[in-house]
């Protein structure tokens, strides 16, 4: 019997699963819409179908299923497994996700926060395979953080930790969603990088941005963005940097606090490589003491865009191993 | 036979010993000057003469003597016990300063950085004493810190993790010895706080200050603003609360990043009470996700000024006992 372990990864725009065997390799994968507007019945059938189309494709028995893991967005009680009223997913309030999925499928389900799923998959089995301790930073909408210290997972004692997007990096700074100001996500992520753009471009600015967007700001996204850069716009390009500049601020930062063995990048924008990564290192030399910047590893995902659910697919794991290792 | 372990903390000014129990009370203490500028033996032969002192004052003979631990500033190889170059230690130059303490008493000894010792001694006897996380902060000239996760001190793969101080709090603000700009400790250090009063001066602010200092602003120090509050002086009142909010920055990324149970704060600058702590507090508050701020105990040290010699017993304590346990 070949057992095998589910990930899911739920998003407000696609829920994606991954088959993976004990060992991290992925076997099978399956990607659709979340259909999130339909509310939660819909998002739940929209599961289930995924994780059974993967399984298929994986050529697994249901009865090889070892557990679910499931990375969804907070805020959430990870013991429990209730997702609480996650501003992309409408409708939902208290979810107990873990059980609902436990319910349908018949195995152990565990949920955890996106960000520390993606983080978890980098050190089971991506760029962190080898190293004892690393940060993660998911930049998307916004920006997710991971931790893991000793080993394992920083949680902390509510599950809330890991939050370096709201890492204040300019006291009296940008307003962030969070109800603080100043937060690294509302300068780092790619809502942070367009307000940057839209900030530059009102103060004058000149840029290909302005006709690309056909004179509409709202429209400029952080595709946009790459693509002027792509075709030699400076603006563009400063944009990046700037924003590789305040995540190396925060970079150098977790370096002095964590003395971490690497730190990893996820999410669409790392396609930007060096316009991005040789600002962020830079930033975090200059931010850092030197024994511990040397020591540390700066690196995109080893997983592209699958650290997230082969990281739900770890944690799972890993959390079933813990929770039957006591019953011998 | 009562076993004993000797804590000593290493300044610039002073030896301090402590003799605790290994349950963590103190039995006894000592404190004489460094005198540091008369170089390495003279600064060993003060420590072993503190050491023997305590020792004495407990009633203990050196056969009770467990372990050795010594608090010194860094930087350092905290494994091999090897004390580099710190500022305050003049002409110290990669000093083996374990080995050298366990050739003169015979016990196991071990050094650590004394951010690290105050933290461990508050989580090991202090304010942390029920808590299986937290956060220390020791304000003084500089602003060190320690952190405690999954009930250990967070040390890092060299030993540095735990650089509260040189968080960037200030993007391109004040310059840091460390090379950096707009770390923490340039802002909520006693230095930095003079820092702060000595910019507002300049800028004209009017202050009992002026007069306090006859005229030599040079001559202005933490004593001397907690003073000129305590005489209803409203600067010196504003520059403590102000200290107090860029410390309330930092400690509210602190709990987004770690979720900790506690942070707890030392050194002499604590005397100043609610009128650092309140602004701490409220700031830490708007800059922190709710749930993780709620559990967050924010509390002066428990030990008061002898966290450092506590902690540094309680490390060498729980060094020996790793080190030992495998051996059978």
């Amino acid at each position: 019997m070949k057992l095998v372990v589910a990930g899911i990864d739920l998003g407000g725009t696609n829920v994606k699963t991954a088959i993976v065997g004990r060992n991290g390799a992925l076997i099978a994968k399956d990607s659709r819409p979340t259909e999130a507007e339909d509310g939660l019945e819909t998002v739940l059938d929209n599961m289930s179908a995924s994780l059974e189309a993967a399984m298929e494709e994986a050529k697994a028995d249901p009865s090889d299923l070892v557990a679910i893991g499931i990375g969804a967005p907070g805020p959430m009680n990870w013991r429990t497994g209730v997702v609480y009223s996650p501003p992309n997913l409408p409708g939902w309030d208290n979810v107990p996700l873990a059980d609902l999925m436990r319910e349908r499928h018949g195995a152990p389900t565990y949920v955890d926060n996106d960000a520390n799923v993606a983080c978890w998959g980098e050190f089971w089995s991506g760029a962190g395979r080898e190293v004892d301790s690393m940060v993660c930073l998911t930049l998307g909408t916004g920006v997710g953080g991971g931790i893991v210290v000793h080993g394992r997972l920083l949680r902390g004692p509510d599950g809330t930790a890991g939050e370096i997007g709201h890492l204040c990096v300019a006291r009296d700074g940008r307003q962030c969603n969070c109800g603080s100001k100043g937060c690294l996500e509302q300068y780092a992520s790619v809502t942070g990088m367009v307000r940057t753009a839209l900030e530059g471009i009102e103060h004058g600015q000149r840029t290909i941005l302005t006709d690309m967007c056909g004179g509409d700001v709202e429209r400029i996204d952080g595709k946009m963005i790459s693509d002027a850069h792509a075709r030699g716009d400076e603006f563009a390009g400063w944009v990046i940097k700037e924003t590789g500049i305040w995540l190396g601020t925060a970079v150098g930062s977790l370096i002095n606090l964590l003395n971490p063995e690497m730190v990893v990048f996820c999410g669409g924008m790392i396609a930007a490589g060096e316009t991005l990564f040789a600002p962020i290192r830079e930033t975090a030399k200059v931010q850092s003491f030197e024994v511990p910047y040397k020591r540390t590893v700066i690196v995109p995902a080893g997983l592209g865009a699958d650290s997230g659910v082969i990281g739900a697919a770890g944690c799972a794991l890993q959390r079933y191993e813990e929770e039957t290792k006591g019953r011998g």
